[in-house]
């Protein structure tokens, strides 16, 4: 027994040091090949400089969804279809109008834009005072008696001491998300919220925010750093002070959109999927480099790269240009349902929405048995600087797949600057690095070559 | 035995959970301080864009000594001073001129920029036609025959295969470094090369050549990637081209400057330092905001840090702006020297020179055992996204202090975007994140508060 036991032990390290070498050279064939020949920047120069801000349910964002579906074409997709989903269609309407009315009269004009979903202002905007405050609880304290009748300021800043900002970010947002309904609750007549970066300049950040069914909508607004810091500055030295906000925004009927799907087919079981995506949208404010245009030629990349490689995968790789991620989640959603209602087999989704930066690692939301075989192939990953497999965020368009206990990863990026262009009018393409950008896709790329190879299972 | 062993192994692990425990906080306080009050942004800012270049033996340079001298007094180091270092005074004069001339006689302006210690072209420039090679060995196969009276253009192009972008700069810098003296063995006239960088765009970027002193020395020029991807294209059309050139370079006598050094003094052994620096010069033709203003500045934060938050170390953590990297390395030879001289005692030295980017980890070139201490803190630094402890790589002003068997290490950041920037224009404030240049002081004062603590024996 113990001989034959040797020998088993032996096979087995064999076995898996050739698998390791076979994988490895994969690997290596798809990093080069996508820093060589990559076209992922220059689709995004395309992306966001030839059609620009690409909001669910607007023109913009159709031609999107035609110039997603030609590209994967292009990439050699060995099928590229779309599959219907309705959007909310929220339109701005004419830019924001505010200003800070000081005790004495003087007016100073400010930053601001309108939160994605919000009502508008009447016609001719709200002029209020303003109380201000950090949180909630504080917000709590001052009641209806003092906020009633007020616009109320969330100067919530980001903690710069979470080394990942998305923590800070997670801490914060929600003063974006529900503050509107929680300033209604004690009567306020308007929202601001301070701009959701770790930056200090004057690009105000939208974003989407949700109104509490139960209660009054009241409008609401961001406000770039620079004008929270001057708006807080003026009300701590006298609490008499007035704001006008205008906004023109409004929800109309929803639309017909779409996600777009390419796949590679698999060799051996075509009817397993390993989905890689990002979404095809972004905020009408902004050309989306890197939320989430990148996401996406990152993973349109990954067909071009195994296709040049004549690198057809055992299971098929289906990349997905999702829609409506911003303002609604319906693209993902829809996908979602549809996957129970087919009930297509997914060996795991992959997401890449935190920016087309440094790639990382990976966040796996799964159990522990499918990680630990995730976490099997680190070392290979490991020369390429990916080192963190710790992590459990995936992404926002793939999270309904949870329901039906698929595994999911969201691609880890360096977030310093993330947050930085989120949502702003700043997120274009010179922030963008060819190489960040290759390299992310090259890492996907990889780990769903060998999802795809090997299954979770 | 065993009784006892086992309380000696369990009073090891107490006391190495409790020194961690400690560590850990140590460093968190260092984190956290440096992300909410650092001021090596702003430090840098006021570098760059108000001082500006400050080549060695500049005005500048002089200025930015000062300049260094004054920020470790405010930052609350113990004890500020300089240390007289000559170095070379090499002058570009007026900017370079330099034109393509096709066989039909069209010509074609193109960026470039002189490398630095170049001698000059004739006053009136050196009209010849073009002989390109990407390799040492291509030149060899031409030989005199094909060579003499020619300007080489040296093609050799970054290879983007590489994950780290210094292995490409390793391979490729030879051209520029000795390529000068290369062409001249074969009768060239003058040399072209393509400029050190992956970015295509119109930047030259200059940086130091060596003459060998067997053979004629002649101008030498670095080439924009724009310029020299035109000149390469019309030579392999028609070889009939020929390249003018003007160069007013001038190495001057050298003159005196310094070494700005300040020091956190150590309350136990004083007289054993840890050494931290950067280096204060740049290059003439750019602001040098990652090369090497970012070192610099980083380097001054943890003076600040460290009083703020009033941690005297054990052992004396000195910081060091060195004077003259870019094109003699005089300042870090002189320190050297002294420290020989002066038979001083270093536990280590540390260096910030790849740019403010993200710090990724720590290169290490140091015997094993020491090497082995250091990695014991290595999960402390997983904390804060620092990985890697694999490297060699040290630093350009504390390698001569090899010679003195002092541990050396290098701070290993994010390198897909330094040589975008290296040694060009381009290389200004705008391009550094702020907070990965506090992190990257964070990391560099936690290490070298550690190593003061504990030294390395």
């Amino acid at each position: 027994m113990k001989k034959i036991s040797l020998i088993a032990i032996l096979s087995f390290v064999c076995f898996s040091t050739n698998a390791q070498t076979k994988d490895s050279i994969s690997m290596k064939r798809i990093f080069n090949e996508t820093l060589l020949n990559g076209n992922a920047y220059q689709w995004l120069y395309d992306l966001t400089e030839n059609i620009g801000p690409r909001l669910a349910g607007s023109k913009e964002a159709g031609t999107a969804v035609e110039w997603a579906k030609q590209k994967m074409i292009e990439a050699g997709a060995d099928s590229v279809y779309l599959e219907p989903v309705m959007v909310p269609h929220w339109v701005r309407g004419p830019k924001e109008n505010a200003y800070i009315i000081e005790a004495g009269g003087n007016k100073q004009t400010v930053q601001v834009i309108a939160l994605g979903n919000s009502v508008a202002t009447p016609k001719d905007g709200i002029t209020a005072n303003i109380i201000e405050v950090q949180t909630f609880d504080e917000l709590e304290k001052f009641g209806r008696a003092m906020v009633e009748g007020k616009i109320v300021f969330f100067n919530h800043p980001f903690d710069e001491r979470f080394v990942n900002t998305f923590e800070a970010y997670g801490e914060a947002v929600q003063y974006r998300w529900k503050g509107p309904s929680e300033a209604a609750r004690y009567g306020a007549v308007g929202s601001i919220v301070r701009s959701m970066t770790n930056a200090i300049d004057d690009y105000p950040h939208t974003g989407s925010m949700r109104y509490n069914d139960s209660l009054p909508k009241i409008p609401c607004i961001a406000i770039s750093t620079v004008g929270a810091n001057l708006l807080s500055k003026i009300y701590k030295a006298n609490k008499d002070v007035k704001f006008f906000m205008q906004t023109n925004c409004e929800m109309k009927d929803s639309v017909l959109s779409y996600n777009v799907i390419g796949e590679i087919r698999g060799t051996e079981k075509p009817k397993e999927y390993v989905v890689v995506g990002g979404h095809l949208d972004s905020w009408d404010n902004c050309k989306g480099a890197h939320d989430d245009g990148a996401g996406i030629v990152q993973s349109i990349q990954i067909i071009k790269t195994l296709k040049a490689l004549n690198m057809q995968p055992k299971r098929t790789i289906r990349i997905i240009a999702f829609m409506n991620e911003e303002n609604g989640l319906r693209g993902g959603r829809t996908y979602a349902d549809n996957v129970g209602t087919k009930n297509e087999k997914h060996v795991a989704a992959i997401e890449s929405d935190a920016g087309g930066f440094l790639p990382l690692g990976f966040g796996l939301n799964m159990p522990k048995d499918k990680k630990a075989k995730i976490k099997k192939w680190a070392p290979l990953f490991l020369n390429y600087g990916i080192y963190n497999f710790s992590g459990e965020g995936d992404g926002a368009d793939i999270s309904a797949l949870e329901k039906h206990n698929i595994p999911l990863i969201g691609l880890h990026v360096n977030s310093q600057r993330y947050f930085d262009y989120h949502h702003a009018a700043s997120d274009t393409i010179d922030k963008v690095n060819k190489r960040e950008l290759l390299l992310g896709s090259a890492a996907m790329g990889s780990l769903a070559f060998l999802l795809a190879e090997y299954g979770l299972n």
